[in-house]
């Protein structure tokens, strides 16, 4: 189908939108537009332009026969700090406070726009990494995996405490849950992560970092290659860590549960 | 920051799609491109005309003092009959026969971008039912429930088997599990679902369907009004349904585990 410049415009920025962290040929728009290379190629700077100054993200573009353009997804620095910190805030709301240190974060985890933003810093952080498979914990931190792995193109591969007949032969470790002090079980089902794979882990929340460190052993034994870690809220202080290589979006830095008083900051994702 | 039509077009979309199911008025975009509503308004003629040919959603535009557009995703029945077609000779593959007549099915719950395509289709079959809530059942439906969400702009509730410690006060249910003829418990966060919301039910596998009637009568505990409710996948012939209202993308119609054939067909929500 025939289009002008304006109809190529809405369609290839959808088109790229939806297809992050992949090469597009010029030829490719060419022939989906019946339009000379030089005209996407213009059409191309347009959309670039646009979406650096709105930090939409960066189009990445290569020259020569296998000519293409790729559409990196970033936040900028002063976007992910606003939103973290709007978060931070809205965390701090001591009604949140649940027995044994935790905080209900359901309504933040819950809303998919939310997810889609905080997935977005961590793409940024990670643009560069080549992840090839995102790797979380079940339950919590799936909606932010599936978040941050839609924004880099890889699949996730789902770790779960307990064991399940539909994911067919499985791979199991114990660890030991630092905060908890008791030893536990965590599987991923073997055809869910190959080996050689980049793996970046994902989860929710971090407190001695036990669980963390068991997704990293078990990436081990699937001869995978964890190239990073990222948590939503670390609870700093109160645990000495297990892990080190991670970054986080929000740290709890302390909860009085008598006054009811919830501090929330911004996490070392930050820290530079 | 003013923008020439080209600028504008790119930004527009992006901001659009990023606002499923969200009124913008034009008075927002005309402030933010500092353009005269009248040129907006040719703006969105343009990425209407696009959407619609694409098959991208349809643009709804309200005229008046608070005119202003809003973006509901959809997928054309063509693309959306094409999309599970794909999915279900993916899922004829002869290794992915588990113990029990179940499926392998995780590579394709664990990729973002099919999960992105799949929840369009739900989407498209209840853009008009004002859902308030998507809620789905740990693990392997939260994956498409977010996607579905997404595109809805509704939040997701998350029932779970096991109660954890970390999401306050819970309501919970038994329910008998159709297949297994088992009496399970499934819990759901008190703050996680407002009384008298309009509610999606999402899930990944039916056989007999307990474990959607289990969330039907949860959502009753709560006072909310279950709208409909959408799998991925049913089992038919198998075993006798406890749900009536319900629609499926595809239909696991035969399994052979000796001969290893599998047979999927598309679901219920093709037909008409």
């Amino acid at each position: 189908m025939k289009y002008r410049r304006s109809g190529r415009l809405v369609d290839m920025t959808e088109y790229l939108l939806r297809h992050p962290h992949q090469s597009v040929s010029l030829t490719f728009f060419s022939d989906k537009y019946g339009a000379a290379k030089s005209s996407i190629s213009e059409d191309i700077g347009i959309i670039k332009e646009v979406f650096e100054q709105k930090g939409i993200g960066r189009l990445s573009t290569s020259a020569g026969v296998s000519g293409g353009v790729t559409y990196i997804p970033l936040m900028g620095s002063d976007e992910a700090v606003h939103t973290v910190e709007q978060m931070c805030s809205r965390l701090e709301e001591p009604s949140r406070l649940l027995p044994g240190g935790y905080l209900y974060m359901m309504d933040i985890i819950g809303d998919p726009q939310w997810m889609q933003k905080l997935g977005r810093i961590f793409a940024s952080c990670y643009e560069k990494a080549q992840v090839d498979t995102v790797m979380t914990m079940a339950t919590k931190g799936i909606p932010l995996a599936y978040a941050v792995a839609s924004h880099l193109r890889a699949p996730v591969s789902i770790v779960r405490h307990e064991q399940r007949v539909t994911e067919g032969s499985l791979v199991s470790i114990n660890y030991v849950s630092g905060s908890s002090n008791r030893v536990q079980t965590m599987s991923l089902s073997k055809r869910s992560l190959e080996a050689g794979s980049r793996v970046l882990i994902i989860d929710d929340f971090m407190k001695a970092g036990g669980t963390i460190r068991g997704m990293m052993d078990l990436a081990e034994e699937f001869q995978a290659e964890v190239v990073g870690a990222g948590v939503l809220m670390e609870a700093v202080h109160e645990h000495e860590k297990l892990v080190n290589d991670y970054v986080s979006l929000a740290r709890l830095d302390k909860v009085d549960a008598r006054g009811k008083k919830i501090t929330v900051r911004k996490g070392s994702i930050f820290d530079s």
